[in-house]
């Protein structure tokens, strides 16, 4: 290696990897620097060890149902935390473990160091400068925590460190009810932690639909208290931490922060590339490109600041990777947009926002998934769809959602928007019986009967007649 | 009403009520003349219970991974099979109620009786003659129970009685694995019954590919025996049946027969409509129209011997109904064929299935379950999928699967089918993660690179780097 190189790539999170995937196809004059571990957000700290608290927490919490279901000793069972905590890092380190491995595998063309950009083609690391033709940015993101809340010390929790407690107190607080926020929430009440959820809005897992959020709001308030709608205030009581806010308050022992995640634009040295920063100190970046401004270099990953989703970032990765080793700069079609909050009921989004879309040319297809037949017999009837139409044509613009394996539904709607199906195109689909996307096909069967010219036949589009598998 | 009507429909199940709907939208000038009780196969002895029992049974069976989770007390967890049967049937009763009010909405216009044609316009119903212009035949089907089994009396089950029992003894064998067999099967041994499942083929829950089939035949055998391959006999044993075959022997209290349904056809006159009658005693029919040859009759649902499920058996209702009230016979496009049991793990067909493909034009992508990284954090991680594809140009043609979740992936898969879309549009999609639907992409993935031309950019479409999340 010399200190002159084709590509650098700072970070090796999700949009560094697949940045490196797709520089290797085209070199191997490359150079990848990591600041801090070699794990990625989603594998060490983000969706996965999130996901296997809340599938523990989710098996715990089925024993509220074994009564309605005919079975017995649910008084019985028990949680222990620190073997559920023992069973997410287990679980984190099998899925770091390909990150990690990267270095290894990459012996010199890898770095361990902090990178800050001097100029378009000159980095930094530590005492090093290197000159690059081109350069990838990646450097992640990090989760927001109030500057005074450092006086909280260790009773602040974050998911940065959330998943390496060893155990966990009785009381805990979580503010803000974004995505992390509410998973995290339910996820320790359903561990049988006493939890109370403040956000300074009153919007839930970034829903815009207000009765989407309703009927979720709801759902969570069944399971611990929500005080939204003016922010929190943090203040010491005794060895614990109180949460105030004009919504309600909560004695917690330790507070998680789920205030989303800034990008770790801060201290790379952007303002090094002679372009004009925004307020939050990002530069202008083209999402279907990645590209900032005309220069040779690429912000992909978290650190734009656009949707900090792994197939977000992943996608990013590999068009900044694709167009730093291409001979002129390409723009990529993104996918539709899809979210999902593993909730209960399960969160999603898709496409379009509720907020995004003119009220007078879209029509709302609806569906309750509280009586909903299948739902019923497997004991998680609850949720709303919205699913949102082009009012004259019928074609499929967004839909918002929670609603039980919204996971799923979210996926099928995404193909459909994917592809730029109509309602009229879905109702032409097999929905098999009993399941729980015939639900989905109710909201998809209201919203053709609003949409200009009614309901067409999709072979069984008829009203009701009072019998679950045939409406 | 008088002795003549514009439409006769025989049989108030899912058929003959969609066939009703859509006649009402014509005429008020119909008669509907219905057997037996005015439930629905589904509702009363069908898809319902047998989900209801199935939710309950996985509910219990969860308690084998609380020590995996972190949770405690699984020991202590028991199942009170009285409650859960009684639980199926209040289940039903909600599910019936629909269907049941028929009679008591449409007055005169409905009938209890057996009918039995008389010819193409004219009906009897006990000692009453009815003619009418044009005829719905939708008389479902029953359980294959062979002649000398009789000799067993009540140790003999079928689903038409084995979700009225108010408790189950505490060894059945259930013979036939087909989707039913399977499903109750492992429902019951899930309960903590003793369980043994017989069938004379060496197919398991309706799948042709063999791969599947054998990676089912694991999952299911890890939790009770099956004795493929070999007809089963029995034999009287005590108070109980042995059930012997060449492939094993099991002595059971009671023995569910699930070899199948038999089209109810033998007794309602089919001979008096003037055309052949096949072997089974099948009229022709027009899957596309309904119509028997070029009669003024049509027949719908399980009678036909076409698929036995729910979906079919509406649409060929309103597809019967329709033509019933129209001027001019329409053929109808039916749906991407889809089949999901409801085992664990999930069992699914959509489009063509295997043994129908022709082997030298088409590309097979497989994914397995065992290692995908969601569902080894649900404990769930097993199964297989197999995606086939045009060899030549990537068009879907179908897929058979285990695997969790298969309900849902498989209609994603439908939706594809039916929009006639590639591996490679497919691939455009957005897959969130950590979902099960990522398995599917690698199966996807897998086709992509069998097709002639090889996977194409879809933006992630990269070699594995050992990171599940970007693999």
């Amino acid at each position: 290696m010399t200190d002159q190189v084709e590509v650098v790539i700072i970070g090796a999170g999700t949009a560094g990897l697949s940045a490196l995937r797709e520089v290797r196809r085209q070199t191997d004059d490359f150079l990848l620097i990591n600041a801090r571990d070699w794990g990625t957000t989603c594998a060490a700290r983000g969706c996965m060890p999130s996901k296997a608290l809340i599938e523990a927490a989710n098996a715990f919490h089925r024993r509220h149902d074994f009564a309605a279901f005919g079975l017995t000793g649910a008084d019985s069972v028990g949680v222990d935390i620190p073997s559920v905590l023992a069973r997410v890092r287990t679980l984190r380190d099998g899925f770091v473990k390909g990150p990690e491995a990267v270095p290894g595998k990459l012996g010199s063309r890898a770095l361990s160091g902090r990178a800050r950009l001097l100029g378009p083609n000159r980095v930094a690391v530590e005492a090093r400068e290197i000159t690059a033709r081109r350069i990838v940015l990646a450097p992640g993101s990090r989760p927001v925590v109030p500057k005074d809340w450092a006086q909280f010390g260790d009773r602040i929790l974050t998911t940065d460190t959330l998943f390496e407690q060893t155990d966990l107190p009785g009381r805990i607080a979580v503010v803000g009810m974004g995505a992390i926020g509410v998973e995290m929430a339910q996820a320790l009440s359903r561990l049988g932690l006493e939890v109370a959820g403040f956000d300074a809005v009153e919007t839930l897992a970034g829903l815009t639909d207000p009765e989407v959020t309703q009927a979720l709001r709801t759902a969570l308030e069944r399971e611990f208290p929500l005080y939204l709608g003016a922010p929190a205030e943090l203040s010491q009581s005794g060895s614990g931490v109180t949460v105030t806010s004009e919504a309600g308050h909560f004695a917690a022992d330790a507070v998680l922060a789920a205030m989303g995640r800034r990008p770790n634009i801060d201290d790379i040295g952007l303002d090094t590339l002679g372009v004009e920063l925004d307020d939050k100190g990002a530069p202008p970046v083209d999402p279907t490109t990645l590209q900032i401004a005309d220069l040779p270099v690429w912000l992909a990953g978290d650190a734009n600041g656009h949707l900090a989703i792994l197939h977000e970032a992943a996608d990013e990765g590999h068009i900044a990777g694709r167009n730093a080793t291409a001979d002129a700069t390409q723009a990529y079609c993104r996918r539709t947009e899809l979210v999902i909050v593993f909730a209960a009921p399960q969160v999603a989004r898709i496409g379009a926002r509720f907020v995004e879309l003119d009220p007078g040319g879209t029509a709302i297809g609806r569906a309750d998934f509280s009586r909903q037949a299948r739902a019923r017999i497997a004991e998680r009837a609850e949720g709303l769809m919205q699913i949102y139409g082009d009012a004259a044509t019928g074609k499929l613009m967004g839909a918002e959602m929670c609603a039980p394996a919204a996971e799923h539904m979210a996926h099928l709607l995404a193909l459909a928007m994917q592809h730029g199906l109509s309602v009229h195109d879905m109702l032409a689909m097999p929905f098999y019986h009993p399941v729980l996307e015939e639900g989905l096909r109710s909201a998809l069967r209201d919203l053709a009967r609003k949409v200009r010219g009614g309901g067409r036949f999709d072979l069984s589009d008829c009203p009701a007649v009072g019998f679950d598998a045939l409406d």
